[in-house]
């Protein structure tokens, strides 16, 4: 099967987006050539390790709010964590709208989630979680902790952060990382928010400084 | 975050399951350190430019009969064809129940769709499509489609097989295939029903016999 462009027209798309156009730089997009080289290279330097299992639960964010939900829900879902309870008919498999402790859904769809409240709805849900705060690490710290978390493929990362700094429309956003690349100190986020941006790989400099971004 | 290890128990959960074990051989599962392996090979040898756009938009089905349709929606969106309508709020974007020509979706709901009826959808939201129904061409000349469509990146392959073959159990499926490793002869099915199977490589011969399924 192969695409047909299509022109969306009418009054009606007005006020419709398909996608955004992702800002390059910052960002180098996941599928495009140069991120293809770059993903490949991440490979070799045996830093995509993590990247196999949350792949295989990418996801997209239901509702606007939801975004740490999404990325809650791809990352229990790569470690392999028995919800305990039914997603559908018979099957038990985590879905954001499963996420119903620590905070109402309904508040959650209204609000979104705080990093706490998502470190306690990852806990009580059966992971183990250690929560970083900004500033309570070095960006040098925060590397290191990337770079070994990627490489090892038994444990995940998801950050908090602003959209601003990669020049994206939006603002506070939750994502999980898919990787990291040293030579060129690169991290691949993979955006929940797929209908908007594809998974992008962004500097861990201005991923630091994204996370300054307040709660 | 990492993983705790936990057990379902009580009378609730006989009747559940949490995923199936992929049955290896003759599956190799995708993130295994084999299945790692076979990526980083079949990325060396240039059959994995598909894959990229895909993995993007890797997606659940979200009923037993579905499949046919994430795995349209799934190509759909990697083809980056706008489905000329919303999907939530502003956004225009591919979800499987926004495909409804061709057959009612209470319908495909019951029974799933034909081969014929995928082609069908395809075309009526924008694709390009070329069908090929088992017997119209032999395994050498798939192979070969297999081949170019996994290196091209500009179109994708979405199989109709049988789970038998590969000791899986159900029957009839409908998944993308994600990409080809030739030294091998083995092809990377993005099974969409991920609460069940994780992505898994199997041999073209095996999948080329599966595909004798009847609709």
């Amino acid at each position: 099967m192969s695409g047909v462009s299509t022109l969306a027209g009418g009054q009606g798309f007005k006020k419709t987006y398909y996608k955004r156009q992702l800002p390059c730089p910052p960002a180098i997009a996941f599928a495009s050539a140069e991120g293809r080289q770059v993903f490949a290279e991440a490979l070799a330097e045996g830093h995509m390790n993590g990247f196999f299992r949350l792949m295989e639960q990418f996801s997209t964010q239901d509702e606007p709010a939801y975004c740490g939900l999404a990325s809650l829900a791809m990352v229990l879902n790569a470690l392999a964590i028995d919800p305990r309870r039914t997603w559908k008919g018979a099957w038990r498999w985590f879905h954001e709208h499963m996420l119903d402790c620590c905070r109402p859904l309904a508040e959650v769809k209204e609000r979104g989630i705080t990093l706490p409240q998502a470190a306690c709805l990852a806990r009580c849900n059966g992971a183990k979680v250690a929560l970083h705060r900004y500033g309570s690490v070095s960006l040098g710290q925060f590397r290191q902790q990337v770079m070994e978390v990627c490489s090892s493929g038994e444990e995940h990362l998801v950050v908090s952060y602003s959209r601003k700094p990669f020049l994206q429309t939006g603002d506070g956003h939750f994502s999980p990382i898919g990787g990291y690349h040293a030579a060129r100190d690169l991290v691949l986020i993979l955006d929940v928010a797929r209908f908007k941006y594809p998974p992008h790989w962004v500097s861990i400099p201005t991923l630091f400084e994204a996370m300054r971004h307040p709660d």
